[in-house]
């Protein structure tokens, strides 16, 4: 298979078994207690990363793999797979509709990322991005929108440890949403469908976020650290994470005093 | 067609059309500046309803009709269905793929509603409630689940205009989630899904909830007005507005100081 082919047969595959998955009592289930991620796996989760993995293997473990569960698998190999095989567990369990695979080709960082692919597993909408080449949603060029003005629309990462930041930025929009899945509402920022997304609190890892950060930047928006201001970069790696702020349009940065 | 047939026929002539509508460039325009609501109507909402209109005139206009966009169709009938044809409408414009039609048989309020079914247009998943008899997800009997605790989540209505009792509410929860879809935010509440929906600052009309009230009433939750904290009451007419909080379990108002 070419690669472009093994990357979408990933996400095929992936959302098919989620579709048989999060209809079974015990879907979300803890599995095991400790992934490689150091967060407790869900079955939806293993079970998709199994079906992933699979995917490399048959097609000659060209990649090496680095996802959530099992960590990183070492094929020998140039390129590393960055895999969130379900981005929205929670939302996935819970009859929330709104989550996704999300699969990137890189080397050693997130800067180096040169293909990203996020797939809606409830629509099979896709999103996906080539470094340099710009970013697509169902095969149709995207771009992202000016800053909306009263219009604004942004989302958030909310809960009882959302930095305090969030309340601010929230009294700013005309509307807001937190919908957990970072990687399809940066899809959204990439659109134009947003002007904002939010995150802090709670860090991302670089599974969750890799392709999302190259679409936002290959449709003309930017990802920032929400701490520093600087410019986002990840390790490829589990142990590195940030607080992210996906914008849009830059004026953004201002309307929403973000740093 | 039976009463039943009719409101199911409803539902699918609403996704289908509105799974249509939402690719057309067009879907968010607004055509008519004022609805009958007082706000204005977009292209998608319109065409939802029309839909919906001609199906209860197939059969006979056996019901009148209140609708958000047409306002109150007398045809003469002693019972009304109260219906929105898209709730969610910014949600189904925008890429965020969680919105609903909500249609409910009542007569003269809130409280004498004895049917009603929400159905997720991106999904096809439907919930059903009749009184007295229960309520129904795909046709499995829902009910609600005891308060959460450490894991509770929740789903509030977030913008400039959000209640600051709303962000005091967001700081208990273990999750939040604000999702622009109250009608299918409080069948979550009746699947044991949330803890908690709270809509302060934004009121809704009884077009929104008419069905997922008695959803939730019925799965063994109970529906507030989230200021008086008594049980929530509305005319079946578009004048008449609330705020709302639905619980699965009334443990829920303390733990988050509701009232």
């Amino acid at each position: 298979m070419e690669e472009k082919e093994i990357i979408g047969e990933i996400a095929k595959r992936v959302e098919e078994t989620v579709r048989l998955g999060v209809k079974e009592e015990d879907a979300g289930k803890v599995v095991k207690k400790v992934s490689a991620a150091g967060a407790p796996s869900k079955k939806i989760d293993l079970v998709a990363e199994d079906v992933a993995i699979a995917v490399v293997r048959e097609n000659g473990n060209r990649y090496n793999v680095l996802s959530e569960e099992i960590g990183f698998v070492d094929n020998g190999a140039e390129e590393t797979i960055v895999l969130d095989p379900v981005d929205g567990t929670y939302d996935a369990i819970s009859g929330i509709t709104f989550y996704s695979v999300s699969i990137a080709i890189g080397k050693k960082r997130l800067s180096d990322v040169r293909y990203g692919l996020v797939r809606n597993l409830c629509t099979s909408d896709e999103y996906i991005a080539e470094k340099g080449k710009g970013a697509y949603f169902n095969g149709k060029r995207i771009k992202t929108e000016k800053y909306h003005g009263e219009e604004s629309i942004i989302s958030v990462y909310l809960s009882r440890y959302s930095h305090p930041k969030t309340y601010e930025i929230i009294k700013r929009a005309r509307r807001a949403r937190a919908l957990g899945c970072s990687s399809l509402e940066m899809c959204l920022v990439a659109c134009g469908k947003l002007d904002l997304f939010y995150q802090r609190g709670q860090k991302v890892r670089v599974t969750d976020i890799a392709a999302s950060t190259l679409i936002v930047r290959e449709a003309g928006g930017e990802v920032f650290d929400a701490e520093t201001g600087n410019k986002l970069e990840l390790e490829i790696t589990l142990d590195d994470r940030a607080n992210v702020a996906a914008v849009g349009d830059e004026r953004t940065i201002k309307e929403f005093a973000l740093f």
